[in-house]
């Protein structure tokens, strides 16, 4: 369905510009009083985050442009909320994919903030290229095609003036991989995740032509990424375990840890904090997240409840 | 988790009578004003279901015991709802599953309520057999096995006395059977149907404790009853098809074609009705349910509408 999106959706422009969505968290890095401050999705500060963009991001770039919002992606392993390994990156790391100004809101055009990144030596998220509206599916398709079996989520389209709402088109693998993790905490995300990302494995299989093998073939994946976790989630609590999502942090200062610990906790999610462990100049904290509603009730079906 | 389910569910039981769970509509019959009425799933008057009853039950039974209320599955082909044609039954038929005084809503136990059916030569669901609480267990699984590839939906348990409410147990077959069809109007159905099937399969994988191979066909079978009817409704809409259920009734008055009609308009349901095609001293009207929500919404996302 990728080329009526297009057609529709970048009516006014002649070309887009294709970048890569990169599966991490996203946040928004500004100048706060002074300091730079890092929000999550809704607007919260992350101490964590902050920590880690502080050494990431050259602060030149807020001496010289103190009005402008980044927006990126936050990748890597030590993440505490979305912990990815198949980047090749060491820790945590930040692609900006978006720039704004501060009270306007106002994006800057494609290039221009490729070039101020670039100026700053600040990474951006990949740019696949520009393309003609009326071609851009088929490279797009040829992208994800060509990311086969990394887990690379998929791409970003945008109108290179930044003047439209870019459009996502994410790859098979990456879906299913979302539904991995929904369904291993079943309840607590399961019902949520669940029917967007079915629906699109159906047009995509319609949109790609398959024939019935390709279509069985994607069949299994998609129910062995509901099934399977489901499943080994309720043999681990059958056995006595409780389910929980491992994620770490590596901060270089303990209070850092005490800050996220609390923050967290405001946020209303159930964690475990490990002793940190040193490593070199850093401590290296693994952290327990318990999915409550997903250990409750595998728990009461198991004793005997019924299903409702 | 059957056998928890069974030990705590029923602790104040010796034995459970174990009954099959056919797949049809579940409809309530009584004597309301001399006349006999069927009342569908809401408490409403169905006047085709009215007219088939009439033709099905002995109204002797209700001179004898006009305060009871016959609970049972309306089964076969000629199904405005729930057409299924695995049961070798020509048009429709009835199966009395429950029997309950008029207004105490007091159930008849198992074995007078099938010997009171017996006799007035109204049919029972199938009872498989009474089992001892603690072993009932085994003996279901080994009923749900043997039904195999046959469509056969699954057995209610109950209380030989009808103190405790009954508890379901269905087929894996007719879990995938039923996401088939949602999926089919995906937009429809498939959220509503979706969550408590899936999970239905991944703890009856573990409770069946199945090896790697039978999990993941398993799987295969839960992905293709998601995806491929919503892969065929997309590529039949994509063809200009518009999606509808097919289902017919067969009927000896003509009246209650257009009672039926108005009756479903009344539901708020889209449905086209064919000429009525007189076989033998009865006509045949085929049905085209139209499920507007999944033609609209595969239509403006063919149409490059954004998923959302």
């Amino acid at each position: 369905m990728l080329y009526p999106a297009l057609i529709k959706h970048f009516s006014s422009c002649r070309k887009v510009a294709v970048e890569e969505k990169m599966n991490g968290y996203n946040v928004r890095v500004a100048l706060i009083k002074g300091e730079i401050v890092v929000m999550t999705r809704g607007g919260f500060i992350c101490p964590y985050t902050t920590e880690k963009a502080k050494d990431l991001i050259n602060r030149d770039l807020f001496r010289d442009h103190p009005d402008l919002v980044l927006c990126g992606e936050m990748v890597g392993p030590d993440s505490p909320y979305v912990p990815k390994t198949f980047y090749n990156i060491g820790s945590l790391d930040f692609f900006v994919f978006d720039v704004r100004e501060k009270n306007s809101g106002n994006p800057m055009p494609v290039n221009e903030r490729r070039r101020l990144m670039d100026e700053y030596g600040i990474k951006s998220v990949h740019l696949f290229g520009e393309f003609d509206v009326s071609e851009a599916h088929t490279s797009i398709i040829d992208i994800i095609k060509s990311f086969g079996d990394t887990l690379r989520e998929g791409v970003v389209i945008k109108d290179p003036a930044m003047l439209l709402p870019a459009v996502k088109y994410t790859s098979s693998l990456s879906n299913c991989q979302d539904l991995r993790y929904a369904f291993e905490f079943y309840n607590d995300f399961g019902r949520d995740f669940f029917f967007g990302r079915v629906c699109r494995e159906a047009f995509q299989s319609v949109e790609w032509d398959e024939d019935e093998e390709s279509a069985r073939k994607r069949c299994q994946k998609l129910g062995e990424s509901i099934l399977l976790p489901m499943i080994s989630t309720i043999k681990k609590i059958k056995a006595g375990e409780q389910i929980a999502e491992n994620v770490q942090i590596r901060v270089k200062n303990l209070n850092t840890v005490s800050e996220f610990e609390e923050y967290l906790r405001l946020l209303g999610v159930d964690a475990v904090f490990e002793i940190p462990e040193k490593i070199g100049d850093e401590y290296l904290v693994r952290i327990k997240k318990i999915h409550q509603s997903t250990n409750d009730k595998t728990q009461t079906i198991l004793g005997g409840q019924m299903w409702s």
